[in-house]
């Protein structure tokens, strides 16, 4: 067996994995924003004992342990070299953990894990090459090719948010105008709602804004499911521009398959099967059959179950050792 | 050794690679636009036998023979499925030649072949992946990963010409809208050269247009280079677009090195300088070495010299046998 955390901006996981990849035991702290990493580290080994400590098992029975880390981490050193979210910068997350937690530690990105998850016991299981996006907060996304994650040269690939759709369009975080991540994230459906509601005051659209509070994907898909012709016209625009990246992803890459995750790929059909017709439409090669475009199957268990799998799924990983 | 064949829209190339990857004997003929596939098949066999003949080898002596042709190939049927630079649709490439050339035939995309001739000795050789965007009358590309071309499922990926730069600009070719190919090809210089002589009808660039015929990248480039300010203009400008689309390839794929070939890339550091500089201005991940970006070395030669070399270095190739 094997153990998955997963780090986030806000909360940490930590689970017991079995053979059969199924979670056994599941632990979760709040990061704390701003505390020193060496506080994270220490509390991410005590979750590391007490998911043992739930089921009766011990570190021999462990496997390995990997770590799923928003931004860019260096696999091969373990490292976290810069990671917005939390604020980190060069943290050396598996030297800091091993004083605790003396075993195999992987480390990646945690969209990568995420991906990695979906393909070994998710959606894009069994593919020969898959790409899983995430719409959330931002564009995230983590790339499989040949059954491992492409990390690329520098570890530093999977930036998938940040190809350009619209040169000299909407700033993005990362300093460049009009990355995917600034049309296709939640953040930008939300801004996008806004403004829709301004233009139509009597819609059903800018009611919900009224009445529930700020939007969010859920409040912004239950108006156009009740056929409000201005979050109708919303989601048009929203789903033309997640197609636009799905697009550009499938012409350069050519995967098998394209899993769409985040928390609102919980739309299913309903936000699947425009982005499939507007891909159909707009890619490159139409004379071989289109990659298979699905929703993600594991949720927030993914980044979980792929960080325990990292030992052996990282195509540039050096084991670190102990 | 090896025999390598190159076929493109107005002319096809056929030589004989020797062991060290050089080419002991060439001969080239015209493709002859509209002709039936079988008869341009029937030449290419005849070339075959003259590049052995030249140099007194038999075909016994060869390894493998490899086409590279425009367009998107099915590598392990040995089919073009599509290629809209020759007009061909379902052309059974191996089988036809076999008829003739009693061989193993290999098949790929030309762009993915000049990427193999440039990864196995010209500018990305010895990389552990790499990009050779070819800025031309389209823009073209071939990823090497590992070692091997990377060819996606479904054998249609490397069109990184399309990917969408300018959501809803220019119309490209392929029928999207903004696509990168409409921006940083050879062609797209060309009309944006077009719009700045109208622009600045004093200027050097107007009176090349008026002196010397239409534009091309080489009279542009001599523009510039003689500090017209509406060539530095128009050239600042390509630049950006040509910056984005790499940097876009860097943010998903982190290659170790980006090879910049077609023809104005005989352009050299005048043209590189200013795009590597946007270009690490713009990446995601500034936080880890910018991948190489450079010029490519092997010029016409790299897509027969790739074609030759196809055995062994196509990630999803099965020999067809013969």
């Amino acid at each position: 067996m094997r153990i998955g955390v997963d780090i986030g901006g806000t909360k940490v996981s930590c689970a017991l994995v079995g053979e059969n990849k199924t979670i056994l035991s599941k632990v979760s702290f709040d990061t704390g924003g701003g505390r020193p990493y060496t506080d994270v580290l220490h509390d991410v080994a005590n979750s590391v004992y007490s998911v043992l400590d739930q089921t009766g098992y011990r570190l021999d029975d462990v496997e390995a342990i990997g770590l799923g880390c928003p931004g860019i981490l260096d696999q091969q050193k373990g490292e976290v070299i810069y990671s917005n979210n939390i604020a980190w910068e060069n943290v050396p997350l598996v030297k800091t953990l091993q004083k605790y937690v003396p075993k195999e530690i992987y480390v990646d990105n945690d969209a990568n894990c995420a991906a990695l998850g979906e393909y070994l016991c998710g959606a894009s299981q069994g593919t020969s090459s898959s790409i899983t996006v995430t719409l959330g907060t931002g564009v995230g996304g983590g790339i499989i090719l040949g059954g491992s994650i492409h990390s690329g040269f520098n570890s530093a690939a999977n930036a998938i948010g940040h190809m350009v759709i619209v040169s000299g369009g909407m700033p993005c975080t990362c300093g460049r105008k009009g990355c995917w991540e600034s049309y296709a994230s939640i953040t930008a459906l939300v801004r996008m709602a806004e403004e829709m509601a301004e233009q139509f005051p009597d819609s059903l659209l800018a009611e919900v804004k009224k009445r529930s509070g700020p939007f969010n994907g859920k409040n912004i898909f239950n108006a156009a499911r009740q056929n409000d012709p201005a979050a109708l016209k919303l989601l048009d625009k929203y789903y033309y521009f997640v197609s636009e990246g799905i697009i550009d992803l499938i012409n350069v890459f050519q995967p098998q398959m394209i899993v769409i995750g985040g928390g609102i790929s919980s739309e299913g059909d309903y936000l699947l099967l425009p982005i499939i017709a507007n891909v159909k439409k707009g890619v490159y090669c139409k004379q071989v059959p289109l990659p298979q475009i699905t929703i993600a199957k594991l949720n927030n268990d993914a980044g979980i179950i792929g960080a325990a799998y990292l030992k052996g799924y990282q195509a540039t990983a050096v084991n670190p050792g102990i």
